[in-house]
């Protein structure tokens, strides 16, 4: 494959995707990127086994074998949707050096993924639009700034409020907070943490905060940041506190530092995060 | 008051109970038991702030207020909710030796409660029914084997597919997943640990189950028993796998115990399980 072009491999860890967002992801690459990115989704991410796409075995085959082939630049997970954490938990011991220079792109469940690559130390592990975003208004943005992302490290991608240099990961708020007891969850020392959630009530985003804030894993972490909670459905009686006072109330009660907000979201607008310093060759 | 009665405070850590359910909770008391038993509604249960009976605040007072008081012999949580997660961090360090030696009996999001008493080994944690539960068909039932256990610990009350002198604990599976991250929360080392849960998508409780299993806290647990999961809501896609299927499968992938069904759950039938080895006195 040429040198000029990024060789892109989609999975999905988690829901399926349909082949009309594959085509719809392919003609945003081609009319704007032409010949420097090739997008090249595995059979995999069509397959349906009741909520997931294929088996927990044939999802877990499809991953391990994109971020193995040398020919890929990068994985760019298709869809979040619950299933990440149901992948082989000794897939990560079985990537290769191949797998160590790519780029992981995604978020949502995918955090799950994202986690685990930075903890063992695997790759770039990067939080961001997946092609399951087309569906939002405007979603051909999101969709360019990642495929931008993936060509040059673009920075005017990034999420624009974290300090170059300084440590940072994403996750979703459910997400993290069920993955935060694990022994594989990484430590977030120095790291400021950027949150975001859909579609959740605000009493499950309060007790998802008590379980993220009630962890050692980020006691000392430098402080968190709030991207956009969206479609928050109506409770019967009205929570009584917004998100951001949810997430400044278990701040303050663990000692944390609240910084402000963040331009993450699951929206078009979503900004990318790369995990760790940013070290895009780009930023100055 | 009287040594032949038990006194009972009652108070709502989480959200807020109506009066009609106080008087409803006293007649079943006073028809089953006449003297034998004395309900006190503390007035922090009907207070309304927001989601919660009263502030943040008012719910740590009231317990901690109930706890510590002497002249009552059990502290029965009048209902979940979510909110117990809320309460000041420091009322576990001021409970004196009055609160020490009580009963303290609720469940689903009271769990909390019942976790951070069980960790600090403060008086005797109790998984059962609540007042609320009155609203339940054939409600009644279970406000009555509440107060059979407060009485007298009639063993009949009893969750019985434990064995005498098992350590066991009881938690809603959506409570558990939120709290095992948690410092505070117990070693669950030789205990038999029994889910239960209502009104949660499968994939959530799938999701749950992730969380709970993966967490260092559970690993040398004797076993896994699974309660009733009832009012589970229809997917768009069905999951493909049934909640025994669920837990079994977080249980192989982890190489815990699966030890079959329990006879908890969010109705009317909920049987009691003591926190610990069961040292009821009636039990040969």
């Amino acid at each position: 494959m040429s040198k000029t072009t990024s060789h892109i491999a989609l999975v999905c860890p988690g829901g399926r995707i349909t082949l009309d967002i594959a085509e719809q992801t392919r003609k945003i690459a081609a009319q704007g990127f032409g010949e420097s990115i090739k997008l090249h989704f595995h059979p995999q991410s069509f397959l349906e086994a009741g909520h997931f796409a294929g088996t927990d075995a044939e999802r877990s085959t499809a991953f391990l074998e994109v971020a193995n082939d040398p020919q890929f630049d990068a994985v760019w997970f298709a869809r979040g949707g619950y299933g990440a954490g149901r992948l082989d938990d000794a897939l990560y011991k079985k990537m290769n050096d191949s797998a160590r220079q790519k780029t992981y792109l995604g978020y949502s469940d995918a955090g799950i993924i994202l986690a685990r690559l930075y903890k063992e130390g695997i790759g770039r592990p990067v939080h961001g639009p997946m092609p399951t975003d087309i569906g939002r208004n405007d979603g051909q943005a999101a969709i360019t700034r990642a495929l931008e992302y993936f060509i040059n490290f673009a920075p005017e991608t990034l999420e624009s409020n974290i300090q170059s240099g300084q440590k940072a990961v994403a996750f979703n708020i459910t997400v993290l907070a069920h993955m935060i007891s694990a022994p594989w969850f990484p430590d977030l020392s120095d790291h400021v943490l950027l949150l975001e959630d859909v579609g959740e009530y605000l009493y499950r985003i309060d007790r998802a905060m008590f379980a993220i804030t009630a962890s050692p894993k980020i006691k000392n972490a430098k402080g968190l940041m709030l991207g956009r909670v969206s479609d928050i459905p109506e409770n019967d009686r009205p929570f009584g506190h917004t998100e951001e006072e949810i997430v400044k109330y278990w701040c303050d009660r663990t000692g944390l530092n609240y910084l402000g907000r963040a331009d993450i979201g699951h929206d078009a607008e979503n900004k990318i995060v790369p995990f760790g310093a940013s070290n895009c060759p780009n930023i100055a």
